[in-house]
């Protein structure tokens, strides 16, 4: 493969989106391909998945995940993430594209395995079968205390907010605590600064990423 | 658990609908508890995934499996598995009932690990971790020549049967040597036989299984 895959992970509410703009932008302002998606739902199927974990099944008494189970319910993201590296993460990857994708597996790992029946060892292993091994050649952590965040977001809450702050707190720690074990692909970025601020962190280092993969880019 | 797992395996058109309904009422009348059940599609969010896979997405360019990777189907095969197992099967072998499914993880082994990109070794280690190691006490493979259960399939046909003759002769050595592979597990019965003559070798069987089970059973 001959793209470059780049990852961005942190908790609602961090900027993850306008960051993923940024990049886009400057990206293709080089010439680039660039292809921004994001999990879950990046593919109709993924869709479908995401509304099956979100709302249930229609005409059932199943009412959303706290009728799936945990295994179930793992399998299923990892359904959704199968089918989007193959219909569209590798697709683009072998066209040479930058791929930026807002969450990927690091996003399993640190809301599913939390606190749940299921450690995270075993929601990589099914991630890391899923995708046939894609890991991101940069992953870009954006890290905020969890009340900055939260204060930020504007949409409806949803099932991982309303979970509350200590829930938050976890997660943004697990966030860190992979960082921490993966400082090759990972970039820890403060998202309590400035959006340029911010910016800049990440363009500094696309660059980098970017030579390192060479001309025609390279994703492990 | 004090309940008894039994699974009926074999290609369409085998009779294993009869004899499972024979089962039934033949340990029903013995005061027993009995689940009958099936794989895909047990639960209702496995009919979400079944309808999924066989007809698509609504309202996208998803037509059935053609569309879904080999990765994301066989997640969703197992997903279907995992809310099967803890939401019908676990809680009825808790109970202390016989749980009867036609089909389980050895359909899964036979029909998708055969001819496709992925091994039989990873479709079975994903259902094991599925179904947390659930295998069944007792599974009873109705063998027949293709031939012959082609002809007894009334309905309409469906993916597998339009696969051709070459498929289900594959697919029933796939059986077959599933069987070998696990004998004290399975209990091969010749399918070509009369519908009486099946079931008298699956009720002298029974008996066996339900007698080393003990008096409050015990899956496996």
């Amino acid at each position: 493969m001959t793209g470059v895959f780049v990852s961005f992970e942190g908790v609602d509410g961090v900027g993850k989106t306008t960051q993923v703009e940024r990049l886009r932008a400057y990206l293709e302002a080089q010439g680039r391909e660039v292809v921004v998606t994001r999990e879950p739902g990046g593919t109709p199927l993924g869709q479908a998945i995401r509304r099956m974990l979100l709302h249930g099944v229609e005409g059932s008494d199943v009412d959303g995940s706290a009728d799936i189970a945990a295994r179930a319910e793992a399998l299923l993201f990892a359904a959704d993430r199968a089918q989007h590296v193959a219909e569209v993460i590798r697709p683009a990857l072998e066209r040479g594209a930058v791929v930026i994708t807002d969450r990927y597996l690091d996003s399993s790992l640190a809301y599913q395995a939390g606190g749940r029946e299921l450690t995270a060892a075993e929601i990589r292993s099914l991630s890391m079968w899923a995708t046939n091994d894609l890991l991101p050649a940069r992953t870009y952590l954006l890290d905020m205390d969890p009340e900055l965040s939260h204060s930020r977001l504007q949409h409806e809450a949803d099932r991982m907010e309303s979970a509350g702050d200590g829930f938050q707190s976890r997660t943004r720690q697990a966030f860190l605590d992979l960082a921490t074990a993966e400082p090759d692909r990972f970039r820890v970025i403060d998202a309590s600064e400035s959006i340029g601020e911010v910016w800049n962190a990440i363009r500094e280092d696309i660059d980098e990423v970017l030579a390192a993969a060479g001309p025609t880019g390279g994703a492990r």
